[in-house]
């Protein structure tokens, strides 16, 4: 048994969020999170947007990592004056974090979030004529909308027929015009360009005089054209490649890992996991990795994905074998010597990305990043930007 | 625009948890949760499995639900007194709420958690040799751990070689024996019987006096051989159909609704969403609700899913278009009349339930819950218990 070898491994890299940290690290799972490498990629990102504005979206509680700790990160350390969120409730948690900033509310405005909008003067996206009904109805001073307009994608936004029937009055109410690219990984793709003509359509004809944002970080890498005055970094910050046609320029910010908690023998002819999905068609040695779907694993992994293991300073690849459960992953380590009950299992690390494991997956790193940050059962470990 | 339809919807049959969601049911998602048909499901259950004990499963924050609030009510409103958790740190949080209940620690103990137990005389669930040595170095006066063992699942717990080991007074530790069935969601799975004969002869052997635990909620249903002296419900509790070979004898505990943001016309030709997965070969009308991934809602669901509305009384199905985004799903309302803005979209209810939604993401209903009530962003509404 070496249920203390964990320890220096968490001990080495990170400073601590929780101290209960120091010594705990045998049944739960660990979640890194490299603030130094988001704001890298931060600044990286801006600089190939740039003369754009470069705002941060952290949307979704800032993709699972924590709402609060990166956009007072980015604001701190990176100078950032721009964020995006989808709710106005997510725009509070991080307003007093971000006091000299503006705060945009991509799903807009109801009576709900009307409080909220005031009491931090967040700025809602307009999405539809019901909205802008809505906002001239409860206008608040001082605080000038953005406005959605559809070029493409087909989600929320003004429609050609919409934006025809806005008077002068209501199309100067608005500060910045903003649209959203559906194809923008691929760079090639004729949405790209079908996409920004329209918008530049609508923006000769309706906003001539209004600055505008119509790239996300994927979009970023197409070129100056797409990045008009603003471009929303999420997902490329958050060291997912957005722009898949090429390698990665972005650094990985997060890594998820595991306890062994016991090595078994597997004899030929058992079944693993639930559903008996797999069987030992010779004879094994298994690993039960404590973390599951219910710490954001996705259960697709199930008889596909990867656990690695440091062993002796040699990285090693095991094969999830039998379905993900929801506290468990059990993998092959047949092959793997000198493992041992209390190492660790790396499901998210440098080398074994989000985009690597959403792709086994069969899903895209989104998502799995969404999924993760919001389990409360991982110790997490911050290691903060200089 | 209607978006005060919303607000009867919310109104009639709930409490409020939050009492901002009066007024404030717009642009958020809503998650409502059932807790008289959560007591009813957990007392019919109890029937069902009598006379064994009938512990309550509240790993995962209750599968997501809230641990807190679903072991109070447990404990309170319908006497439960033996709680499963997966980790030392959910414990924590149900033991206050639930004094004279045992819990019960899945996961096992480790350095990390020692003070855990100690302080709430937390109860681990021993599964191998090398944990047993850690407890036996670590021994915390008045408790008497579970072992758990493995009869065919290959995940944790002792293997016979393992249990050949142990001496007189080590097998005399332990207040329970435990193991865990792969299939018992298929009646007829020759696993059953294989891991109740594996089960019985380690209790014959081993453990002649202890009393034993072999069910979850789908173990439940096979019989008294398979109830033991302890189920511990989880699935079949929150509503899931845990034997599928009938109909779901449970009561649904859950709603997810979602307001309509915007509804917009789709030119035949046009493509919706990400990637441009979905290309509109007629004309159609469209309906963006806000809800996505992001909100736990499986991306799976692209091209795939369903939507409900109702209208003036009666119910309609829409299919989700293109990819689910983070925040939003696009679902084809063509053939639903006088659908508006404000109204809510409607992804899981009485009669489009977990299984349901699971089977069409292309998973489980353990899965589809788990991710659900892990959103912070959804308003709440609980429904109390009786």
């Amino acid at each position: 048994m070496n249920m203390g070898v964990g320890v220096n491994h968490v001990l080495k890299p990170f400073n601590y969020e929780e101290i209960i940290a120091v010594m705990s690290i045998f049944t739960r799972p660990v979640l890194q999170i490299n603030l130094d490498n988001l704001v890298a990629n931060y600044k990286k990102l801006r600089e190939i947007a740039s003369p754009a504005v470069a705002a941060a979206v952290v949307k979704d509680n800032a993709y699972g990592l924590g709402a609060e700790m990166v956009a007072e990160t980015l604001y701190n350390k990176a100078d950032c004056r721009n964020f995006f969120v989808a709710h106005a409730v997510e725009g509070e948690r991080i307003a007093p974090l971000a006091p000299a900033a503006k705060i945009f509310v991509l799903q807009g405005i109801g009576d709900d979030s009307l409080a909220l909008f005031e009491k931090y003067k967040l700025i809602p996206v307009i999405a539809s004529p019901e909205m802008l009904q809505f906002w001239k109805e409860h206008e608040i001073k001082g605080i000038k909308p953005v406005i959605q307009v559809e070029t493409g994608l087909n989600r929320l936004g003004f429609r050609l027929e919409d934006l025809e029937k806005l008077n002068a009055g209501e199309l100067n109410m608005f500060s910045f015009v903003l649209s959203h690219l559906a194809c923008a990984d691929e760079k090639d793709h004729f949405m790209n360009q079908h996409q920004l003509d329209n918008f530049n359509f609508i923006r000769q004809q309706y906003f001539p005089k209004l600055p505008a944002t119509l790239s996300a970080s994927d979009g970023a890498f197409l070129g100056a054209d797409f990045c008009c005055d603003m471009v929303r970094l999420g997902a490329a910050m958050y060291g997912i490649n957005t722009a898949p046609y090429r390698l990665n320029q972005m650094q990985n910010i997060i890594t998820v890992k595991a306890p062994v908690l016991q090595i078994a023998n597997l004899p030929k002819g058992d079944f693993v996991g639930y559903s008996a999905t797999y069987r030992a068609a010779t004879n094994r040695r298994i690993a039960i990795v404590s973390i599951g779907y219910g710490d954001g694993l996705p259960r697709s992994l199930s008889n596909v994905g990867k656990v690695f293991f440091n062993v002796c300073g040699k990285w090693n690849e095991a094969r999830i074998i039998g379905r993900v459960s929801m506290d468990n992953v059990i993998c092959d380590v047949t092959c793997i010597d000198n493992l041992q009950v209390g190492d660790w299992g790396y499901l998210v690390f440098d080398e074994y990305t989000l985009d690597e494991i959403a792709r086994d997956a069969g899903t895209i790193s989104y998502e799995v990043l969404s999924r993760l940050g919001k389990n409360p059962r991982f110790v997490r470990e911050i290691l903060p930007a200089k």
